[in-house]
Formats: structure tokens, sequence, C-alpha cells
């Protein structure tokens, strides 16, 4: 909680709801006749909307990127380092969107909330959907500000996916795209990793084929572990050694399957308080839309064919110890952008927190981040540059 | 299964029981009265008991190191690439024992055998047991056999944690040691990663505290979950992504949560496997020997101290894509080596399998396995020379 709010701070934000009636034909083949995206905005939209950026979120990620809801608020939104007066992305020149994508669980139409066709949670019913589903959802909110083309469009991990994908399927509604800690496709072992957290959550006998709310229950257990299990794949080696080494919680081993190790007890807490704020079908459905991620799949495989539809220009981030998307990912993308004649600038950050290191205001990062926006200001009517 | 038994195969082997009724004094502070250890043994004891070669096992592993129980067996022992005939561990030269460690469960005293305090299965209730525990129930049985040294201890993963405790504990006890894809403790990500498969299991309902036995049941689901992550951390990514890449079960996309990519039907099929063969009270015992090995701690985290105790001569193995204990876990045991002034060889190995290397005849590795047991080999009485 701020005693006051910073000077850099958006301030107090209030969510806000966008209700869209027509219908929304998915990728899977399913139509979803009406929808809702809960959503936040910093900073104001100018006259002739040039001076938009789309923020796009992570896996666990949600609209409430910076400020506060209230002033009992303990932490601000989950990017409030990056956006504000002053901040990398500028709210002084800058109006900045981001909202809770579909499927998501905190606001936006999604497993949690009502079927409208049967009066009942949707739960594992809400259809799947892919990261092309969350651009077109996008796009059609910026029509709905009458925002042709985005300044730029921002995002990190799947978010980086989001941002991708909107390079090479609305090439022209986007100036720049910052790429952060993302790859163009996830690995074999990405894959994998999903599969075992998808598994520990079907296998909760609490998630009951994903009806666990109709139940009146919540696949605590599953959840926890799949959120455990990804949290040891967002940190490094190294930063959970400098936080823990091999701290114990007693002075002696304890020979038992209590908390021994103080990692132990970080984990288990993490999980727990994950399953508090977050939905099993909402983490499952993230999941596959990070597995069928492929863009360069519709062009035979050929990453800068895709590519060379974009019209933007491109900043990419990489973290060294970033071993889910490790620099080598981002790498691919650097590579295919150059081959097929882009504006790429690229930059490996080094760090030591692993994936989670894009959400840290590391300074070169940010200071990476600003030069790149700032030249997009620069670019916009007088009154914003 | 052999059509013949190949040539440079130990053969068909029968595994033997040793019963052992001097009461051992656990490092957890409890006392097994008595206890049987299940073995095997391939080559010949010489007159002088000089020959003898201990292969300590890893987490999964057990006794059946070489060789086939029947001709109707589909594969031979788990390391019989390495022990043989003519091979690295060459039986024309040496004795080579294996054994099941205690807890372990297949045929050793351990979680899945009777209790003789109760009449009723362990379960839960065997005790923890340690590295220096597995090191002590060794050397009696080496007594056994009239064993005073040990020509090699050789061992991968938590076998190389055996061996570098034998090689400071009983250094008068092996003439050489080969430790390999190993480390001198766990580091805080081994430790996560152990934390969430014991997590995986203990949350399985079927899993009972533990007494799942008596329940008539086991914890498949929880117990496939933990070797499903298990098994991710023995691959490298590289190996994964030729194995599998993102082949897909079908031609397009299936928006379901059934195998829609190749590596997640690998792996439930990997999980369910090892729930047929492996004990989940076991698995547990032995990531928490894991956890709790730490020699440095004897000496205020001073390896080198630790080390300066060793007699033997040394070979340190390590493999390029082994993240799980990646080649820097090797060299810090090797630099402690060298600082207290001990006779080591160290190769680090290009090979593609990630920590299951260890188990794979890749040439390099075995050449150098050959190599330092040749020069131990010549050491031996002229007729095992």
């Amino acid at each position: 909680m701020p005693d006051t709010i910073p000077v850099d701070s958006v301030g107090l934000i209030t969510p806000q709801v966008a209700h869209f009636d027509t219908p929304l034909v998915l990728a899977c083949g399913q139509t979803l006749p009406n929808y809702q995206l809960v959503y936040e905005t910093y900073g104001e939209l100018n006259a002739d909307a040039s001076n938009a950026i789309l923020i796009c979120h992570a896996l666990s990620g949600d609209h409430h990127a910076a400020g506060y809801h209230s002033m009992e608020d303990r932490k601000p939104g989950w990017w409030d380092s990056a956006i504000g007066p002053g901040k990398p992305i500028d709210t002084n020149h800058f109006f900045v969107i981001s909202l809770n994508n579909l499927g998501g669980c905190s606001g936006s139409t999604g497993p949690t909330t009502v079927n409208p066709a049967t009066g009942k949670v949707w739960g594992a019913e809400f259809p799947m959907v892919t990261v092309e589903d969350w651009v077109e959802t996008q796009a059609r909110f910026a029509d709905r500000f009458g925002i042709q083309t985005f300044a730029a469009i921002v995002g990190g991990s799947l978010g980086g996916m989001q941002v991708l994908d909107w390079s090479v399927r609305y090439p022209e509604r986007l100036q720049a795209a910052a790429i952060i800690a993302s790859a163009p496709k996830l690995s074999t072992q990405n894959i994998a990793f999903n599969e075992v957290a998808r598994q520990s959550i079907r296998r909760d006998p609490q998630f009951h084929d994903g009806q666990y709310i109709e139940q009146d229950t919540i696949p605590t257990n599953g959840l926890g572990l799949a959120r455990m299990l990804g949290h040891i794949t967002y940190l490094s080696d190294d930063s959970m050694g400098n936080k823990f080494g091999r701290q114990m919680r007693h002075d002696t081993y304890q020979y038992n399957y209590e908390v021994e190790f103080e990692v132990e007890s970080y984990l288990r807490y993490q999980g727990e308080a994950f399953t508090k704020r977050f939905d099993a079908n909402t983490y499952m459905l993230m999941t596959k839309a990070l597995d069928y991620f492929d863009p360069a799949a519709r062009e035979g495989g050929d990453l800068a064919k895709v590519l060379s539809k974009a019209q933007c220009e491109f900043l990419l981030v990489s973290f060294t110890t970033d071993w889910r998307f490790s620099p080598a990912r981002s790498e691919e993308i650097v590579d295919a952008l150059i081959r097929s004649g882009k504006h790429v600038s690229y930059t490996k950050i080094e760090a030591i927190e692993g994936h989670d290191a894009f959400l840290f205001p590391i300074p070169r990062y940010m200071n990476a981040l600003r030069g790149f926006l700032s030249r997009v200001a620069k670019r916009l009517p007088k009154e914003n540059a």
C-alpha cells in the first residue's frame, strides 16, 4: 500500500469492461456469439488516435499492468516499473491499453464466466483460444477506440508471441513491435513442461473434468503443482541459488517430508497463492495457446517468409539466464527479421532473474525499451512527441 | 529378447540375496535390526579379493546392471553396454558387484518389504536413508565377500555421490573412483524439482500418506507425474527436439487436451510405465537422499578439505548437455580434488542426451572409462591383469 501515490505512477485506476456482440469465429472452429473484455488504460488518447500502445500479457498476467486499484493495494500492476509518466512506456506521450485476454480469469469472458447458452459457468466447455484469436479480439478492441494504427505493441513471453502475430497479420496496424523474452514457437521441452502442468491439474480429483466450479471446489493441489513447476522454469538456477541456496528451516536435517529447505517452503507458498488468484481451466487453455503458436508453420516453417509481411520496426530483448525462452529463441526471430530485410534492434540483457527478468526494471533493459519507444514518440503529432 | 546371448555379455544372471543381522544405525537416528540386500555379481573374485568393482546405482536404478535374467528378457541390465567381457568394466579382469540400495524396491529391504516389528509392509514408516547409510551397507556387504579394498567404485548421478562418499569415508577401501554426471551436492533448482516430484506423489489421494499398499492401491497419478517431470530433466532440450520436435499425432490441431504432440504421448507413457516398476515411497526417499547429500558441510562447506581425506585416484566425467548435473558441477569436484593434491582425470563428453548420457555407450565416454580401469587392472595380480 502506498502512503501516497508515487509521482511517476499512473495513479488510481478503475478497470473497465468492453462488450462485443459481433460473433467471433475462433481458430478451433467454435463461435462465441458475444464476449466481454476487461481492460485498463493509462495516459490520454490523442486526437488522431496515433499514440496508442497495446500491452499484451503473458501466461498468468492480466489487464492490471500499472497503477493501483485502491490506496489499500499492497502492490501496483504487474508492469508498473515500465509504465507511467516518465517511465519507458511513457504515459506523458502514449495512451496505453492493457486488457485481460479472452479466456482469462480476471473479468474477461472465459472459463469462469457464464455461458449465455446454458446459463452455467463455462468451465472446461469454454473453447480453446489461440494467440491469433487474441490478436483478433485486440484488433476489434482497437476499432472500438478508433485506433487504426498502434504506435507500438509490446509484450513479454506469451505476450511477445501476440506482438509477433500482430506484426504479420495486421502489418499496417502497428508502427513498432517490442518482443521481449519470447520465442517464435515452443521447443519440445517447453511443450513437455506444459503437458506436465496440465496433467497435474487434470489428475487432481477436484478438477472434475474442468467442471469444478459447478462442484463448488477448486483443484488446488493440481493447480498449485503446475505453478510450482512453472515457477522453477521462470527462475534461473543461479537466482534460486542466490535467494535460497541450501538454507534450511531447522539447524539439522529432520528426516521427514515437511519443509526442510527454505526453497520448498517458497514453492509451496507460490503454488498455494496462485490457486487463490488464478483459474485452472484458464491455465490449461493458456498453456495450449503457447503450444499451438507457430506462425512459421503457415509458410512451411519459413519464419523469415512469414516475417517478410511485417512493416513495423522491431525491438527484441532476451535475458542471459532465461532458459524457458533462451536468448537463442529470440535470436531466431532476429535472424529471420534481418533475413527478410526488416528494421530490428536486439539486445541480450545480462540478468540473473531467468525468464522472470522481463518483469524486472533492469536498467539496461528499461533503457532499451525507453530508447526504442522515444524514437516512436518522436513521430507522434507535436503535442504528444 | 536375445536369440543367443551376445559373446560380450555377462550372460544369464540370477540375483542373490544377502541377509544382515547386525543392527544398522541410520543417519536419521533409527535402527534397522536386520535387513537384506539383493545383488548380482559378474566375473570372478580373485584369490586375494583385490579385483572387485562396486557399481552404485542412481535414483531409479537397481541391482540388475548387466546380463539377462532369462532368454525372454526384452532388454539386458541397465548398464550392460559398460559391463561384460571386453567391455570398459571388463569382467575378464574384474569381479563386479551391483546391489539394490537399502530402501529400494527391487528386493532389498525397503518400503515395499515387511517390517518384522509389525508384520506389515513398511510403506512410509520405512526410515529415511542417506548416501552415507548406503555406503555403510555397501561396506558391510564388501566385508561379507572378504573384500577389504575395491579395485574401483563406479557410479553415475546419485551413484556418483555414493562413490564420492566412499572415497572420503573409507579412503583405504578403494583404489579408484569413477564419478560420472554427478555433483558434490544438489543445487537449489535440483531440490526444487525434487520437491515438486514429492508433492506430486503426496497430493495423489491414492498415496494415503504412504500407506497405499495396505490400502491395496498405488498412487499412479502422482508417481507418473513425478516421473514425467524427472524425465524432462534427464533429457536435453536438443535431444527432445531431435526425437520429437513438434511432431503431431494428427494432421491438424485438435483443440482438446488429448495427445496433440508426440512428446505428450511419450511422457505419459514414460510416467505410466514407471508406476508399474517403481515404488512411490522409494522414489520419495531416494529424492531426499539426493537433497541431503552434502559432504562438504561436514567441513564447513570446504569440499577440498573433505576430499583431502581421499587416497584413491579419480575419474570424473560430465556431459555437455546435462543440465540436471551440469559439467560445472563435476568441475567443482575436479577443482577441489586438484586443490587437495589428488590424482584426477576429467573429461567433458560432447553428448546430446542430457543427464541420461551416462547410460549411453558414447565412444569417447566408454573409452575414458576403459582407459581409467585398464590402468587399475594393470595393478591386479598377474592372473587378472
